[in-house]
């Protein structure tokens, strides 16, 4: 099974659409660019959710839900946006279908025709600002911390499972405040409550900055976002936080009466992670064995599979194996024993390596004899037969050890493949062996078209957490405030 | 606040919308038909997806993503399907907009049509039903056991809210099975579990039965169904399940390789509830001071709210209420405190009692003195002051208490409102007060369709926990094997 998948250095998309596939995660569907999430790859998700959506609440979020559906005509109110968004979005024009006169099937009814056009929803700022006018009257009303979880649509023309797809799964939240630096410091929050997520469950370090103007939201003033290095030294972009200044209070004409009596446009934030998050999380751990899932986030711990000649021994493992699943149930750790009767313990060893699980117990006849088990890790694939006493306690540090090996792994490898480039021919060569790469920029948006249309690089963020020392722009030579990040992207 | 809903024996239907509005729990949309389910409302319908996610965990079943378009070909495949479905649907039928010519706002661009229209999904059978072939090539393979979380459009004329709604936030499971008897025993061990969710979560009793073949599910070979008695006396579909014999295999093509090595074609089961048990919610138990909300499913099931005069007496009753707090917050309850400042507190009261809170702790400057506080119940509106000793206890069995009478509270409701007739005259008397009715009909579609049409009561079930008698049809005179139920519903 594991030999399907192509290996990552001969070619890491086919390598990556292969796991995405052959580990059940996810499979393009009968609609172009939809993708079916599979049960494996739902569970990984619906960890993220329950974790994001604890953290939402702790910082004083709440969920609603909008309608799917955005009129038309409020798609266009701010003039930024609707060019951000018409040019890929679903149209709902009919709401009815009937008989086909010719006998075959079903056509559209002409007759069913709307009014006016629907869009689906690619993002909710003008749906939501649209009912917010009606719930904020005065600064008792505000802040507003709404999050939403959803599915959105864009029409994207080249799909990827997970990274890039038509329909995806989402949460957007949209706060309203009464002052600008309010709606700064949600943002800001926002963008660090990603980063945490990132780091803790994902397994994953990210870059946290602003991104420049050409890259912001169609509708923001100030985009903020998380940026993480996959394993061919590519970025992708994880997560954004948005400051919308009072761009939809406007376009909605949201206004609310201040302590003083006076009437002020409302200040707007808007934030999503989607299970693009599932692409990040594939393609910055997993190897040619499969996936690596860090612990905190398998829907599977711990696998346990015996290795029998005779139904007695099975048994006997069985019933240690029952023993051992209620001490780590116990304890919260989620475990799985495969007893499949038609299958070689060496298949499913390859199936659950393909899968990611964390950690897999085997045990045998010896073991039976000696008091042992096999105990081994899917991050190194080192193997240890340790004795089964305080194996709770064992299992529970090496969990809690992987989930560190991983990340640190992955904050490695990004150091090693972060660089400080002065010179643009350098860059030039140096960029197409990926790596983020820290340069000199003189802020122009014609000097980050130039360097985009060479070298297909792009400015990932501006870094928050980098001391800002100033330089030359390594392109025109122009100042530069602070070093920006560089990075080809998915 | 409370005043301004309309009192539920003056107009129910008024009544029941203004509550939905003033409790906050959803609105009307801009969209034609589409709510807003508001923060309050959408975190009951939490903890209702909550509880029901982990009752089908339990009980084996999976959660996956299926796409929220249908080609339109696919919905054609099962004749009786496309029937029931094609009339109310959204069809999206262009992927972009563009800049109108006339240089206002945006139109849809006609070069952007879609080869072959899509359906927003109104239920998902087909699209799932698509996917299995891949999944299903052996008995190996089965069951299948998956759930979707998901929106789904039904294009209805008449909406409201949470009862009928354009869009709709539901769960749909869709399984897979080798045999017959597998996929009955499913379907039935669904509508049990409905039945459970509905009296130990909703605190409403349901009557658990089958449809008649003209209430069944466009595409089901049987639909069994929960029907609550909601306080006028209709009765509410709140949950169905679906024994779909091959109908969708054998449209898709979705065949099996048996133990023998047979072909056979998969049998399947759909089963659902939506954001209309809200609605269920809502009508069976609130009274004209708001919302009753049972203690398992209220996001906030005690509030705090101090009565006092000056700023010492408040320190000391929130310091209080702060101990309180923590002692309820270990054992699981949700607290609020209301320590708003521009409220009077008899305001308070009335807004508590509007949202349905159980209970509410009242602590003023005696109480203090006397080491009491007051504890007033939402289901009885009865009031008492208690010793602050053990009170953590006390409000636990409280909550039991409550959510227990609530329940008791509706099955007394419906067993006073259950009536059996044996006479047509009378039943069309009758049946205008509002009630069940269990009568005996000759099993025909047309003797269905009269009384229809003559009393615009359905039937709502043939009932599995009432013991058959054999009789006459009370409008044919013809033999019937056991009375089932009649009623006006929503």
């Amino acid at each position: 099974m594991a030999k399907e998948v192509k290996s990552k250095e001969e070619n890491y998309s086919v390598w990556y659409n292969n796991l995405v596939v052959k580990a059940d995660l996810a499979e393009n569907s009968a609609v172009r660019g939809c993708m079916v999430i599979k049960p494996y790859g739902y569970a990984i998700w619906e960890k993220m959710q329950q974790n994001l959506d604890r953290m939402f609440k702790e910082t004083g979020h709440v969920n609603a839900y909008f309608p799917l559906f955005i009129p038309k005509s409020f798609l266009s109110k701010e003039a930024e946006h609707v060019d951000g968004f018409a040019k890929e979005c679903a149209v709902v024009t009919h709401h009815r279908l009937m008989a086909n006169p010719d006998g075959t099937g079903v056509v559209v009814d002409p007759s069913a025709k709307l009014e006016e056009e629907l869009i689906v929803r690619p993002t909710s700022e003008t749906i939501i600002w649209s009912t917010y006018k009606n719930w904020i009257q005065s600064y008792r009303d505000l802040p507003l911390l709404i999050n939403q979880w959803a599915n959105v649509v864009r029409w994207e023309m080249r799909t990827r499972l997970f990274l890039r797809t038509a329909e995806f799964l989402w949460q957007e939240g949209h706060t309203a405040h009464a002052t600008k630096d309010e709606a700064i410091e949600e943002t800001n929050k926002i963008v660090r409550l990603y980063e945490k997520f990132a780091k803790e469950y994902l397994a994953i370090p990210v870059i946290v900055g602003a991104k420049s103007a050409s890259e912001r939201f169609a509708g923001a003033v100030d985009t903020l976002c998380i940026e993480a290095m996959m394993q061919d030294g590519k970025a992708l972009q994880a997560g954004t936080s948005h400051f919308l200044g009072q761009n939809f209070a406007k376009a909605f004409d949201v206004q609310f009466a201040t302590k003083e009596g006076n009437l002020e446009y409302v200040w707007a934030t808007s934030w999503g992670v989607s299970t693009r998050l599932m692409g990040a999380l594939i393609m910055a751990h997993s190897d040619n064995n499969g996936l690596v899932l860090p612990p905190k986030l398998a829907p599977i711990q711990v696998v346990m599979v015996p290795i029998f000649k005779t139904d007695e021994e099975n048994d006997k493992i069985m019933e240690k194996f029952g023993q051992i699943r209620d001490g780590l149930q116990k304890v919260g750790i989620s475990v799985k024993i495969d007893n499949r009767d038609n299958l070689r313990s060496g298949f499913k060893f390859a199936e659950w390596e393909l899968k990611g699980v964390p950690v897999r117990i085997a045990m045998g006849p010896r073991d039976l004899e000696n008091g042992t088990v096999e105990i081994a890790r899917r991050d190194t694939l080192s193997k240890e037969v340790v004795s089964q006493d305080n194996l709770v306690e064992k299992i529970e540090a090496l969990l809690n050890n992987i989930q560190d090996n991983i990340y640190n792994k992955a904050l490695l490898f990004r150091e090693e493949n972060t660089f400080e480039i002065d010179d643009y021919e350098t860059f030039k060569q140096r960029i197409e062996d990926g790596g983020f790469f820290l340069c000199h920029w003189d802020g122009t948006p014609e000097t980050e078209e130039k360097i985009k249309n060479e070298t297909k690089a792009t400015i990932r963020c501006i870094p928050f957490d980098v001391e800002p020392k100033e330089g030359k722009c390594m392109v025109t030579g122009k100042p530069s405030a602070q070093r920006v990040i560089f990075a080809r992207s998915y």
